[in-house]
């Protein structure tokens, strides 16, 4: 099954002609998730090709202008084209009236369902066959990670022995994989994990927007087969880092290194660094499975075994 | 003096990758105003070159989201910056209070004095050497249709003809230039009409966002040097026009003809004109000086002679 993640936008605080502001997409089976709308975001939809009419739910960080203020324009559109499916949009708990106001504030007729509700940290939200978990992230605002999980699949179903232990192919292997225990005619019983492998573990995708590391934000990221994290600033920069309660390269390649994920993505870069190499290069030496954001970049997550 | 025109977003409703949302730069002795201010306005803005550090007034036509949502990410930006200097925003009187929510939903420190203001039609906003006139534009929504007009300045001194009826260059013709007459050693009166040619008007810069059109437009669009005018539908879409109080490109050309205006940019194109010749092609049949807007063009406006 298909699972996607573009980054739409990979600057910080500041757009700039070669980087928009913070958004990702994550396309699942058709479905897209959005994860920040910075301004500028419908139009890097439209250049990846994206679709926001496919959008089921809006997952966004914190209210700093430039991680939410691309949703008020693409709820236009939306409506201009006449949208009726929900449109679901999540923020933490604290920031839920504020984002209902702004969005409240053009002159349009939403045509949809505009859900808007809060999150607290540790609340998670279910779609169809994936949850989206949730952590405090460190900044001056109340501000959320999120982490996207898939469900767990069932293990691979030894065929070969099933058979050699007298189980025939049909409803009785269904209802083993279903995790019932099967009694043969002979009298034994065959176990589902008898035959049937350990089962595949969901893939993991998350995004840690502006932050200063936690031990929270390590947890959250635990295991990722991406993580997109916040590397405001180079090393050098650590102080400011600390000042403003961003992350730098080296501190984001930490927790890829100490969380054990397979693929980091340096994100939300500086303005600063119109040439990004610095924090590849910096951040590689700790964690070597690294990559800068770019946008429009598209990132294919491939189904676990 | 320089007066140079950036059209930094000219499509209509719906951004594309190759037209961002409306928004118009005016530079005039390194003063920026800008007309409305679509979202994407301040990449836009570093795509021509220009700073919002220079901007001193913003002139918003009405809150559609596609003219005012670049707003709040300027004043992040600026704010971020560090800017003092005040900031003075403008929109139809009934939307104020709007505006000024809007304003305060991110959450970032404004580090300048933030000024919206409310205006009626006919009312005026004064600069140093210009004026911007107001005139309703007929819209669903509280809407505003806005002229850059410089002063004008004395008409030119024919030397000449000065010196041959007796004055002398010096501080005698500085009274004259300044509307005095003179009273000549023999006995003779020289008014400045004798030997000061008529005024010269100042240069004149309409935008007319949206609206179907009304007379009031056509007597602010009168003898301007360019009008940039919406122009969101081609001819076979005048009902469409009409229903949602738009103008097609042959409507802004009527206009363009009957004000007597220098210059007509068809402007807020509908993303459904990917190829918008056909507009231009209509337009320039009742007006031939018409061009179509493109994205960081910049137009200059010769000093009236």
């Amino acid at each position: 099954m298909e699972l996607t993640v573009f980054l739409l936008g990979t600057s910080g605080s500041i757009p700039t002609p070669r980087r928009a502001l913070p958004a990702i997409a994550l396309r699942r089976e058709g479905e897209l998730l959005l994860f920040d709308c910075g301004e500028g975001t419908q139009v890097q939809m439209a250049r990846a090709g994206l679709s926001p009419m496919k959008i089921s739910k809006v997952f966004i960080t914190h209210l700093h202008g430039d991680h939410f203020l691309g949703l008020a324009g693409i709820v236009q559109t939306l409506s201009l084209w006449g949208r009726e499916k929900r449109l679901e949009v999540y923020c933490p708990a604290e920031e839920v009236e504020r984002l209902r106001k702004y969005l409240e504030i053009p002159r349009y007729t939403i045509t949809f369902e505009l859900l808007v509700e809060g999150l607290e940290p540790g609340q998670e939200v279910r779609g169809e066959g994936w949850r989206v978990l949730t952590a405090r992230a460190h900044h001056p605002v109340p501000s959320l990670a999120y982490a996207f999980v898939e469900e767990g699949r069932p293990g691979h179903l030894d065929l070969q022995k099933a058979l050699s232990l007298g189980l025939k192919q049909g409803p009785e292997l269904g209802r083993l994989k279903a995790g019932e225990s099967i009694r043969l005619p002979n009298g034994r019983v065959v176990r589902p994990e008898d035959v049937i492998g350990p089962s595949i573990r969901g893939r993991k995708v998350v995004y840690v927007g502006d932050t200063a590391v936690t031990e929270e934000i390590v947890e959250l990221s635990r295991d990722a087969d991406l993580l997109i994290f916040d590397s405001t600033f180079a090393e050098e920069l650590s102080a400011k880092a600390v000042e403003n309660s961003h992350s730098t390269c080296t501190q984001a390649a930490e927790v890829a290194r100490r969380a054990g994920v397979k693929k980091l993505v340096l994100f939300h870069v500086s303005p600063r660094y119109e040439d990004a190499s610095v924090l590849l290069s910096q951040a590689s030496k700790i964690f070597p499975e690294t990559i800068v954001g770019e946008d429009l970049l598209r990132i294919e997550i491939p189904p676990s075994k």
